[in-house]
């Protein structure tokens, strides 16, 4: 099987850190393919931020259809998650609904460590939308200015531990989250130094896109996660104008 | 005051249904300004097109910066709204967030009354994102092919007024919102004929923006609606770059 | 078009800060009329207290029934607005719910400034009313005992700009809530001073009733809005009686 | 130990029905008074009576003050009840509130039987003010004219025993709540006729105020149920000025 | 009537503190007999020891039928509680889901005093259960080591008493609830000296479960409170056998 | 990597269809290994039943201590699912929570298709322990009585696929769960009958039990999953002794 691991950002450290943890984890027989997003910011700490992320990933997924069997969208917040869940007929796994997939199986309430205190609402955001707040015990993050966003968890490793820790001493977390791609990786370098399971989004979506691929469930030719009904469009990406009017 | 009013989507006959609904409830001395997405679809039914419609107008809201004192997201689902609003130091009100408003004002349990059956679950999900689901009676929509997005309410008029009844008496709504900007218009000619006090998005988006400016609140410079950190970008329109670097 | 604003409480010192801010926010052509409770309390921090004023106001809106287009009821935690909505065939709007539709459409997520530790019990089941407890990021209040209901925003102006700079650092409040009649117009003297919207419930409430008015939304003869059904009563003040029997 | 239950109406036929049952299932030693609301109306459907209905019981109880160890409000929605709760150092309960505690003890899931259709959505808020909207199936009503209120379930016994089957087939209850002071007696007449355990709402309020009286577990002097704190009040009944004065 | 009390723990102690104070509250005329579970654990923590609790308690049940008109579970955690409902067709009342009766009747918010952090997650859980989490204030806990599960009370009663003060004035707590048979009677020596109503679970279900069998409700032989569907078993102590099989 | 697949039942011929599925699904070195309940019922419709097979589950797991990397509760309802996780230091996966991870990944809302409609409460409370039900649109069931356990999904294939449809086209699922051991590799039957995604959770059972193992995430030494504390047991099995004294 073939996955296409989408970076909806521009920054090509972080696909390298994505594409190393997802080598590690991915099971033989799986071929897994690594895209930049053209277009967009560094990393995302906002709305706005994910609204052009998951933009650029719709677009490249788009433009590589017919190359894979699923595709992977790797920002936690999943920029576009929903909508590109819609327009393709294979699974489609966002970094935070695997990391959460995960931490469900392992606990009954999780925490989330982020990079910066900026992103926590954006993450609160997308809890919410996956209906999981009840189990969310606290989102805890680094305050600090970041000096590269391929470096956080080197520069950061002693303080992003600590705040796991507190998530469990303090928030009552079952499971801690490492979340962000910055941080792919971060879980294994960690094992065994924490007193609870430790979730990586990375890797549990190469996991759960495999998973879905392998369990073979169908796709939606009807419902809400149907291909939108055919409508005039225009101005768009050759690829994905010509997804949307059933041309390719 | 100036606001300016999205059509996230590239239908023109839409923009002008939107223009005369707009103007005949702005109050003395608002100027209204139009526009209509440069790209996109024909009206956003699925979160697909809500991806792309929101994308859109944060472009044409950047494009045009300078030029307004607040701004209306005027498709039903409020496409791009948390972004635009992390990204403008002015009000921007969504059509659907501000039939929320008025209708949560005018009752306690309100019903949407929608142009497709396909649209429902992308409404579903913006009532979601408002906390407002217990408050959400039902959502009611015509299920028949539209013969022309323009033509929308009065080709269903009867059926619509049905669906709004059934809403009342069946769903036990205390308000009805009358939803999408094709129907902008059908809440005024429906006056006196249904039991419940009837919402229209476009028109309380117009007293709703013009409210917030002249309420004078401030803007967000900390929390998770001021503008996006500082970061690199690329492959941006001009005037989305020139927005998130700071340098307009 | 004429709106009545009621002060629930016996408080004209309060009465007198209500108009001072109200007038100031009021539309061209917008006629006020106040009104001070006759009997009751002279502010609200509990439900025994609220449930006074909700009939002392409700007494009020019976009284003077015909001489406005609009109700609005000024105290934070909209003491008997349900039941006024209902016996009224005009829109009205009480001062939390005005707050807190404009701080929906200024954020995610606010936070209550409120002048006493006892009060929060009350305003929270307030925010529970409107079903919006999840976007509430916190209560904050003074503790201190109160020189003089009519010179709270003056004697603890630091303190509440304190408690509004804790809400949005400490909560991630994206929008601070004044609350309280004797806070009317402190937002405005505040102007500039605090990193987020600040929402005042008093302005907030007038620009909202004028919108209902012009929105023209019809009002309930069906569902849990119309008027109560006709029925025995007795003993009650007569022009509230008029008004239940239909004779006026 | 002594208990007045209070018919927050001035329906004296509803308060004998109340006594009838109440009487039935005081335990001994246990002496019951009645009272009727001296003003309001006939009984409750609407949020706007229910502001009456609970100012006139507040009044009751506090010119009766000094009569009773606990007092229960024997309307279903309880009127006034959280405000007469603070105001009083005894135990005070309300019969929807009593029903409740007793469906909760008996399954997970209730319906409520009501006697009008426009008295759904008061109940329904009255649920929401316990929080426990998610462990209620349903509200069946007749939708009938009432020939009187003191023979409601002589009149529709066998459509109110269809109702309750209904809610047991289609809306999966396990327990069946006869909603209503009207109703007084109904589920003991129909006891062994329902497949599900029956509560009323006026026996469980007794057995339950009966349980907290004997309990002992202290009042309130700090937090939200402590009494309102002194501040200057006018106009009010002399009771109960003289409850807010502390000066009985 | 005569109620069975079953502790579902192996702790003779225990079982004596239970009858202590269940002897205290129980009406004239209430025959009250005491069981401990035949295995079992010490008391329960966790929700692996509340499901060894749960089945002994249904062994327990099913051993002594006959003999009883209701039943206690007398460990907080409600151990088996639902599926002991569906074997019995008499009341089976939960310490814990007593607890939150009598507490939801004396306040709107309760905070849990618990007697060790491990248990914390148990009670939150168990409260989950019952849909009351959002009136939940806190649950509070000692954090040391226990020198003997029949001696808490006195080994700790000063700091349990500072947790319940800590609910009150910082997590805004109305009501307080001891929670855990070994806490069973601190409510009575405490009284008078906790500024809010105080709550003890093993005198509330006796009190409740006299109610329950007073008010004559009748018992489910429809919806998911009947007995079992008869089908095979194997394996099963032949009092249960008998009892699922309807052989006794 | 070894699996020890559990039917908490003590159905063989139920444990054989499990044993196949999950044989069908299982990847590459994956060992499994199938035990059926020495004690307990057929199969689970009821809370007590599901007490039963928790704890029959429990011991099943304990005596086979040592031989697994993993567990799988192979029951839709997830008997003892959480109490067992704590107990053992490897992952631990319930066919329920395993299914609702599958269908979240694949789209916002989804149905269950059950054998018997006693058996939807518990199944209710099943999605409820997970916190999701806002994402669950409908439990759809047979009504029929079952000629065996063991033949179901032949026996009533035809209306089985009927639900799954009235799911998709009444309650807006965007993915139907096919609950239910007995329903094992139906959904691999149906492949390409149905218009929305279809979820086996025996299958899924596996491949997310599989992934928990791979991505090696530790396991808890601290909170709520952490073994229970050490304390005095008697009368417990010997293995499950045993494990809770740590003296295997």
């Amino acid at each position: 099987m073939r996955i296409l691991v989408i970076n909806p950002n521009i920054s090509e450290i972080v696909t390298n850190l994505i594409a190393q943890e997802s080598r590690r984890v991915a099971s033989p027989g799986t071929e897994l393919l690594f895209a930049t997003a053209p277009f967009g910011v560094e990393y995302i700490e906002t709305r706005m931020e994910a609204l052009i992320g998951g933009y650029a990933a719709a677009c490249v997924a788009a433009e590589r259809q017919g190359e894979y069997d699923g595709v992977i969208i790797d920002a936690f917040g999943d920029p576009g998650l929903l909508g590109i869940k819609e327009m393709l007929n294979v699974p489609v796994v966002g970094m935070t609904e695997a990391a959460l997939a995960s931490a469900c199986l392992l606990g009954q309430r999780f925490s989330i460590i982020a990079i910066s205190s900026r992103i926590k609402a954006w993450y609160l955001e997308t809890v919410e939308r996956s209906h999981l707040t009840t189990r969310l015990a606290s989102i805890r993050s680094l305050n600090d200015t970041l000096r590269s966003i391929g470096t956080v968890q080197e520069d950061h490793a002693k303080r992003l531990k600590e705040l796991a820790l507190e998530a469990v001493e303090k928030d009552g977390a079952d499971v801690i989250i490492l979340a962000g791609a910055p941080l792919a990786g971060l879980a294994r370098s960690l094992e065994g130094q924490l007193p609870v399971p430790v979730v990586d989004g990375v890797s549990s979506a190469v996991r759960h896109c495999e998973s879905l691929i392998a369990l073979n469930p169908g796709y939606a030719v009807q419902g809400s996660f149907a291909q939108p009904p055919l409508k005039p469009n225009k101005g768009l990406p050759a690829a994905l104008a010509a997804l949307l009017d059933r041309t390719r």
